[in-house]
């Protein structure tokens, strides 16, 4: 799907997969490189904007990158604007919710300081809603990473050499049917069920902490099976904004699952990003863990 | 409330404050010597019966007390019947599942070994079930600890000196309604919500873990209060046999909320066991905690 170039008119929605260039904003981890070179793969000229607090890769030598610390948010859209760049992807984590004390040291940021700290009162969606919404006022287009990178995504089915057998699949259909019961909450995204039996649900800690959590429990007997048992289920929330905050998987997580003595990982087919492929597809299988995109 | 001592009849439910022994099957934790001490108080004979593995409380020279390995079953029942017991409490922690090789080191574990194996396939309130069912179906009465020891449980309303104020009613409410929606699942009884955002909520892990996690969070800077912000949420799940599995919150969990940077806790009134009452109340007034009973 291409877009001629045409320009989109302001709000309007528009095929992610254009010529005008795409603004990718940089969180942490490995996923907002990933996605910068997955766009510049289809063809459309990517910048890469770097959150200086939370970027950590380094600068890609065939991508323009730029780098900003939450202070700046000013000199931020001035390059965008100067760059005439209309659509703005976000990758990557946010480990710390910016301070208030940061986000005040520009004009460009005091000036729309009431609506950012609006954006900082609420849960985890809220605030990215409401940065969403902040942008959007101020004439972007937000394109999810689903649209803008499709072929990082998740397919049907099962990813690496391994599938998941009849039993995983009752697990998997529990830690389904408990996300569902959660989603309204604005929890985590992630359990691990092992035979049945919820070892573990996320709230505020992520992903990579609640596997941590499951390979102690395991290591202190409270894990029954001798052998791997359990499955991490990964979904997106009900309602949650697929722009902003896809489930992510990679390697580190595969290890994780690895470490916690899982028999494999489900995620959404077509709902969840996996970084580094490759990577945590060779892990995968190596150690005889399944990775397996489910039917949303 | 006093039973005058008429043998009850197998299987019948009969007033737990009676004449006859009861026996308190010890777990870890101090809860078993307050449940034995509070039956004691009422004037009922009482019979500590300590797991060899758990239970971590020295003998109280007061009481009559028996220590047995999950190995010995049988003499354990022998026991049972010699000294005429025909109800029975369970209170403390059980760390670990058994171990299966553990189990059958006597005749009378092995003859009852079918049954056994049964209990301990399935998630915690399985097993306990079928616990009970299996004393049940050897003619034993099993004694909640609410009716044991109702001296122990919460009241309704502030039990020490603070009270939540109506923020932290939003906070309960918002902890109350997500465990409602996750009581199905056989997952932990306990959350702690903030301002709206659900931090954690309880797995396998258990509640000072949960709390523990909370703590970290805090220090990495991803809970957002300066001050005290957050309240532990503990209560009994829909469905749950109040017999054996009642929430316990005592001093331990009131120094893991404090650690944790909370500004409360809210347990079921009439549906939560307080151990160490006046220490845990004297260490919350003093942190400036509130620790509240709240309608079921």
């Amino acid at each position: 799907m291409t877009d001629g170039g045409a320009a989109a008119a302001p709000g309007a929605r528009a095929p992610a997969h254009g010529s005008d260039p795409l603004a990718v904003v940089a969180g942490g981890g490995r996923l907002p490189l990933e996605v910068a070179r997955a766009v510049a793969a289809t063809g459309r000229p990517v910048i890469l904007f770097r959150i200086a607090e939370e970027a950590d890769t380094p600068p890609d030598d065939g991508l323009e990158s730029h780098t900003f610390g939450y202070g700046e948010i000013g000199r931020f859209l001035a390059t965008l604007e100067r760059r005439g760049v209309r659509r703005i992807a976000f990758a990557g984590t946010i480990a710390r919710r910016p301070d208030l004390s940061s986000l005040a040291a520009d004009l460009g940021t005091l000036r729309r300081l009431p609506r950012i700290l609006k954006a900082i009162v609420g849960g985890d969606d809220t605030v990215i809603r409401k940065v969403l919404a902040l942008f959007e006022a101020e004439g972007y287009e937000v394109v999810g990473l689903a649209d803008a990178a499709p072929a990082l995504l998740a397919p049907q089915g099962p990813i690496g050499a391994l599938a998941a057998t009849a039993a995983d699949r009752a697990d998997i259909a529990t830690g389904t049917r408990l996300l569902a019961a959660t989603a309204s909450f604005d929890v985590g995204q992630a359990v691990v069920v092992a035979a049945g039996r919820v070892l573990a649900v996320e709230a505020a800690e992520g992903t990579d902490a609640m596997l941590a959590r499951c390979a102690s429990l395991r290591a202190a007997g409270r894990a029954r099976a001798k052998g791997p048992a359990g499955v991490l289920v990964k979904l997106p929330k009900d309602g949650q904004d697929r722009r902003t905050d896809l489930p992510v998987v990679g390697l580190r997580t595969v290890e994780a699952a690895i470490a916690a003595g899982l028999k494999g990982i489900a995620v959404a087919a077509g709902g969840t990003i996996v970084v580094e492929r490759a990577d945590a597809v060779a892990a995968a299988d190596a150690a005889g863990l399944f990775l397996e995109g489910i039917a949303p």
